[in-house]
């Protein structure tokens, strides 16, 4: 390519990209050549500008192979944006704890890069989850510079009704947290039933009345997956077994949950016209400080700086180039 | 995500992606609410499984605006791999000289990643250039620890026919090269005339017969997009005027050339189950080359070691994502 710069184009960020299924395929044999004024017929028909959003493209991406095309939300991280940019009261929670009783390291980053960047656009941001998880997402907080203001979910009943009453959240943000399935259990990949090991927090979006609330997920046992179970349940199976059936007003789903919320914060920061994520080396301190916590891998289950079996190369990669799509004319 | 690890799974791969059309929007207001066990009615319909490739989802991203999506070809890198997966003979071009007689960084390290894994998968290996770009190509290779095989293009009208003979390619592969325009010019993105700076290096391709032909791009001027020239000259103007009419068998488009060849590297891998791409610090060490041999960026024509205005680290990125999407099960 070969072109004068527009100014404004410096540096060219991420602007337009499509997706078509394949299928189109050119005849591999093919013996026509152009002749020079003669051009051979396209046999190509034209193309749908399918998902022009670059974002979408990178969360899209389904390192861990589970599917995620059958559930991803074209167009959700930026509606999600798009209704918390003028957030006031943010309740943000996370943690998801895999049966060895570790919080794991996919959701608390993401819950510190998203509620960092709300604390910039002026809401107030507080965060709430279990006591296994809390340490971790003080970690991460601290290892962005932010206020750990963490609370601890609180023993009782009715601990989502006295929360939402004493916090007045405006919007409730969960990012990888358990949603209970269809028999009221939460559970894991694998089918296991880890109630045992992670409170009640989804009971906050269940009697969310007007608070608007967003949801981030990766496999579809998590808080906001309500809105796909039809599409996940489908199939019968573990898929059926394991679906939360907690639904949110915005559902954001991803490769990797915390790319999600990763995802929102570049549609908040194109919204805002100034930088909000965090960077690639932000993004190494993060996942560091999260297992230096306590946290494990939840797919290795093994206590070392890698989220969903990804090793920290691969996140930071993710980090730079939302960081470009970020900047993308809009 | 919480689920056990299938040992073939480490290190989880990209391997299933989608992307779709916006549109499917939740009433953003929408204020009911999951009661356990009476979830509420899913409103999006199913989603098509578009673009299940996650190479294609990185080499669909547009960094540079061009509206690639108007000719982007899903699975083009995976068939142009499928062909050379089995060359003998390539021939091997590359270098798109900007109007003030320097080759742009885009291009020869594409050429030099794609030459090495044709290399170590058997075949001949030989590029071809013009005398601006030579050394820079010659870099690139040396950088990667490949023997610089750079034939100078030679002068004489039949400079193709006579190469053609001598080389007796299997394949042909053109990578950020110059295609004709209708007119016979080579025309940079602003339309100016680069005829005098660009060898008809692309004559090859005409002439090329029984020889399999493949071409990537990323701006509509390079060879290979005679194959979507009639989308490209839709809306006549500019883009009609620089479309180049010189077709391939195999068309790779991508958001910088150097990726489609990149994404052709990615699927080789792939194929042969082996890791031929190279590494972000490849990457880095290659482009910073090529400004030594006397490159310039093609959109901000500095001597810098940029691709296209896009930093390094942007490029390294997309290496490693490029390098896990390799190893997805096919």
């Amino acid at each position: 390519m070969t072109m004068e710069a527009p100014a404004a184009l410096l540096p060219a960020p991420f602007t337009v990209s499509m997706m078509k299924s394949p299928g189109q395929t050119r005849n591999a044999r093919s013996r026509s050549r152009c002749i020079v004024g003669l051009r051979p017929a396209t046999r190509a028909s034209a193309l749908p500008d399918l998902g022009a959003d670059p974002i979408d493209h990178l969360l899209a991406l389904d390192p861990g192979g589970r599917g995620i095309g059958r559930f991803f939300q074209p167009g959700g991280a930026r509606r999600a944006a798009d209704t918390l940019r003028r957030a006031r009261r943010v309740l943000v929670t996370t943690g998801f704890v895999v049966d060895s009783g570790a919080a794991e390291t996919d959701g608390p980053p993401g819950a510190a890069v998203l509620g960092r960047a709300l604390r910039a656009l002026g809401a107030e941001v507080r965060y709430v989850t279990d006591a296994v998880t809390a340490p971790v997402l003080s970690a991460a907080l601290t290892a962005l510079g932010e206020a750990a203001d963490v609370i601890a979910w609180p023993d009782g009943d009715d601990a989502a009704r006295r929360l939402l009453a004493s916090e007045r959240p405006t919007h409730l943000v969960a990012i990888e947290r358990p949603g209970r399935a269809r028999d009221g259990t939460y559970r894991n990949m694998r089918g296991a039933d880890v109630s045992e090991w992670n409170a009640g927090i989804d009971e906050l979006f269940v009697r969310a009345g007007r608070v608007t609330t967003v949801g981030v997920g990766d496999g579809g046992n998590e808080i906001g997956m309500g809105n796909v179970r039809a599409r996940l349940a489908k199939g019968g199976g573990l898929a059926a077994r394991i679906a939360s059936v907690v639904s949110v007003d915005h559902l954001v789903v991803a490769g990797v949950s915390n790319w999600g919320a990763y995802g929102i914060v570049a549609h908040l920061g194109r919204l805002a016209g100034r930088p909000l994520l965090h960077t690639p080396d932000d993004e190494r301190r993060l996942v560091t400080a999260c297992v230096a916590a306590g946290a494990c891998d939840g797919v290795t289950r093994r206590r070392e700086p890698t989220v969903d079996g990804l090793a920290l190369d691969t996140h930071a990669a993710l980090v730079t180039l939302l960081g470009v799509a970020a900047k993308a004319r809009a």
